[in-house]
């Protein structure tokens, strides 16, 4: 249990985690800061918060519990603003979606006192943006990946971290930061890159918009996420891009040789190409192969 | 209302359908024929058809309405081999995802009386396959492209085809096949290719099991379609094999682009990249921008 929970930044992420502490009674009260008056302002509105802070350093004065929940690209100059009114037993998590640069700006930022940040990726979110569509649900269930330093994270530490993860219904686990950058470019970051890919494809053909007027479910959810929101993700692609880059590449091998099996009409090959995707995909589980299995999956 | 349905093919597509004109009262009788008898007779174990036939020609005799849902490669021979059997007077349909391989085995195995084939394909499917699968839901609020011939199909050929689906809730549209072809591979035959890819790159992976363990809901909706039926999606890809191609070129353009932004870290053209994907995406809707369930054909 926390006295006070300092939420910087109030969008789906924030908002979402401010509802979640709430519900599971994890938090006394809420204090919301954001850099959009009017987001904050919301936050307040819609109970979300119980007050709002004119800068974030006000905001953690008291908090025992910060979570940031800004773009990474801004995660170093969000620590800095707060650090001086930082309470020296707070713990400090964030949400973002990479860590190597995140691990690296609490590093610039914090110096000795990195070991108060605990750098955390809950593996989730919407493809749409803003504190209204903030939802008490959207960690429940899901995995959080916490990338603790081992120079100064203690067991103690990573405990303290976790049990508030678990106390929202996810589901904790823990890698070195350039691991979690490495799968999250494979499984998130890059299929982000893909969809929009696709979609900036289509609107390059001239009869692109008519082509879509004909697209079904499929393509409904093969493009869901491609609707992001556009700075959060130029920040991802661009902090992670080394390993997007190298994930976009595995992607145009994959399909010159299916192109290549297609040319040259060779069924046997085309075949097995989709049958062991299609097996895999059948197989695979959300949360992974040890979680029991609450998949609903969409019709 | 039709007195009875002839099912060629008793899996997915062809099941949700004969359970939905059921529900519709559209039908009187339904008699099933499968390749396989064990899906025969599970149809009629599942009550989907009221009796099994141990050929397509008998399983057509008397019949006034005929669908026959098999993979694409197998429309000329499934049609040839029920013909002589066919009533004059009924109507045929399939279910197939590409339309000009199909119109052209129509023409052969039909010959002169290819007007009785109505070429259509309904926007819908589950990437799990089989009887077991049958949904009488399916259909419902789903388009379905008609692709008639101009040379032998009148308008009350095509008035009675569009009130088959209609009647089963669902929305028609016509298109000539070649147009269908591209607009079909650009939103659904190429994604599918995509979401194959991307297993099979994963797969490719050393560490491709630990990055799918940590995949979240995006990678799930993104990838749902990589679990379709392999001899079923072989089928549609080599058919329509010039068309996806030329999609996949388009994807590797837009790729090679965002790559090529991200190695320069311009985040003013990823953001760019990335926001008209996200505002197209997010304008997008299922069935199209107009909801008008009679649109005329497009010149």
């Amino acid at each position: 249990m926390f006295e006070k929970l300092a939420l910087i930044g109030c969008g789906l992420m924030g908002g979402s985690f401010a509802l979640a502490a709430r519900q599971a009674q994890l938090v006394g009260s809420v204090c919301g800061y954001s850099r959009s008056p009017a987001s904050a302002q919301k936050a307040l509105e819609l109970g979300i918060v119980d007050a709002v802070a004119a800068t974030a350093a006000q905001c953690v004065r008291g908090a025992d519990l910060v979570l940031i929940a800004v773009p990474v690209a801004s995660t170093e100059a969000t620590l800095r603003s707060f650090l001086p009114a930082l309470s020296a037993s707070a713990l400090v998590m964030d949400v973002g979606s990479t860590k190597a640069d995140v691990v690296q700006a609490a590093e610039q930022a914090l110096g000795e006192r990195v070991g108060q940040f605990m750098p955390a990726h809950p593996i989730c979110g919407k493809e749409v943006a803003g504190i209204e569509q903030a939802d008490a649900g959207l960690y429940q269930g899901q995995q959080v990946i916490l990338t603790p330093l081992p120079s100064c994270h203690t067991p103690a530490d990573i405990g303290r971290a976790s049990a508030v993860w678990s106390a929202l219904g996810c589901r904790v686990r823990q890698m070195p930061p350039d691991e979690h950058d490495r799968a999250l470019a494979a499984v998130s970051h890059f299929p982000h890159m893909m969809a929009f890919a696709l979609m900036r494809s289509l609107m390059a053909q001239p009869e692109g918009e008519q082509f879509m007027a004909v697209a079904g479910p499929g393509f409904r959810d093969t493009t869901r996420i491609a609707a992001g929101d556009a700075d959060l993700w130029a920040d991802v692609l661009l902090a992670n891009a080394r390993e997007v880059i190298a994930q976009s590449r595995g992607l145009h091998g994959q399909l010159l040789e299916l192109e290549s099996m297609l040319q040259q009409q060779d069924r046997p090959a085309v075949r097995d190409f989709i049958a062991r995707a299609s097996a895999r995909r059948a197989a695979w589980r959300l949360g992974g192969p040890q979680a029991s299995c609450d998949e609903k999956p969409q019709a």
